[in-house]
């Protein structure tokens, strides 16, 4: 763990299961400030905003600051933001999500962005609106994609996510969408650019084996696995992935804490 | 020319360009009929029934029976018909083409069909009509596409085709639709059976030289090629493919036309 000075800590599974603190997690995040680690809290959700999320993790005694917590949507925002002077953007994207999107994707013409954000959108696919986006990405606007799964388990059954939606678009127009959601790499990326550190400077902690530790490896930083939440042992097995290191759960990351005077936490 | 003893025959740019007959034509039909050959014409359309097709036609001044059109909705229903105790189905179409499903696929509930039929399908495209397709599809339905283009040029602009919406469903199930219009050999094979004809005993005759030609070669039969509708000199040296004959017309198909006393035409 030399030369760590940051991490990219998965929520779900990692800090809390249900509703419930993972015993040890609040303990370690007054650690990692205290020793003046930068983090960011990485998570695939792409519906709640990160104020939803914060109020959330506050009822179960995690003081998270909004702006650690790092999303697809702000990591779409961070994608945008990137390029100069390009930020007209058209979403289809559904959820108090859309909130984050507020000062940057509002009341332009489809015709006339240079983003077209997809989420999981539900309601909100419709004919005119697969093809309004369909024309704006004709007309040059780049595909962005929060996710790309394929269906999740809703109260009334299997309903499909937005992956489906994103291939269409896909295949209508021979375009390919950037992801920016765990595991691409372009969402690993901007969370770094983010922290302003290396990927060999930064480790990553998650209970999803290719998700959270293969993906993270494959950006260069160091994947730590954790026994928690939806980590299985066989699934470990099958993955060919070899995490760099294995803990019981995140309450146990601090016996490799080091304190890093020369860094500020910068959220 | 040896051994045919049918013909497929594209309509658009074939038999007529815009609403004009291709002169010769009207005789050249009378005289496959005369000689007691067998023939279907083929077309791609998806949104209109066989009786608007043979409305539109005897304007032109065809006389051609509704049961000799063969389009992609009834090549699914002849799919269909061949899986004996499978014939539920749910429809994604558009157009009068619903008509031409109107014995087999009404007031199926989707959870319980044994097939999806999906085309052109416009404003009917919503996430709940997707998401029941999903759901039957998860369920064993087997997914039927009429096309599987990217998308045409409608009044106010392009605008998505069924291509895209089948993308979704394949990406979100895993599965890969059967498609039955043109090129696909199951398509050019449910003609065949319809005809009772083996590949070698039935040439095509078209204006697409990879559409008619390439794809109608590849399942066995003769391809002719016709210098009307959009046929262009290069498009033909860039393809690859090499017409087993080249026509001015359809109009000079006669010159090697023998009368087939053993066969009734059998439309």
């Amino acid at each position: 763990m030399n030369g760590i000075k940051g991490f990219l800590i998965d929520l779900d599974g990692v800090m809390y299961i249900g509703d419930r603190e993972i015993p040890g997690a609040v303990e370690m995040l007054r650690i990692l400030n205290k020793k003046g680690y930068a983090f960011r809290f990485v998570s695939n959700t792409t519906r709640k905003s990160r104020r939803t999320i914060a109020e959330r993790l506050l009822k179960m005694g995690f003081e998270i600051p909004e702006n650690t917590i790092f999303t697809p949507p702000i990591a779409a925002i961070a994608y945008m933001m990137k390029k100069r002077g390009k930020n007209r953007c058209s979403l289809l994207v559904t959820g108090d999500a859309v909130s984050e999107f507020e000062d940057v994707c509002t009341g332009q013409p489809a015709e006339d962005v240079d983003f077209v954000i997809i989420g999981d959108a539900g309601e909100k696919i419709t004919y005119e609106s697969m093809n309004a986006a369909f024309r704006s990405l004709m007309n040059g606007a780049e595909l962005i994609a929060l996710e790309r799964d394929r269906y999740w388990m809703a109260a009334d059954g299997l309903s499909l996510s937005a992956g489906p939606f994103v291939s269409a678009l896909e295949y209508a127009t021979g375009k390919t969408a950037v992801v920016v959601g765990k595991p691409s790499k372009d969402f690993f990326a901007l969370a770094l650019e983010e922290m302003g550190l290396e990927p060999e400077e930064v480790a990553m902690i998650g209970d999803d084996i290719s998700t959270d530790i293969g993906g993270s490896q494959e950006t260069g930083m160091t994947g730590i696995l954790v026994r928690t939440g939806k980590f299985r042992e066989e699934v470990l097995e099958r993955s060919g992935v070899k995490p760099d290191h294995i803990i019981d759960s995140i309450a146990d990351l601090g016996i490799w804490l080091l304190p890093i005077p020369s860094l500020q936490n910068r959220p």
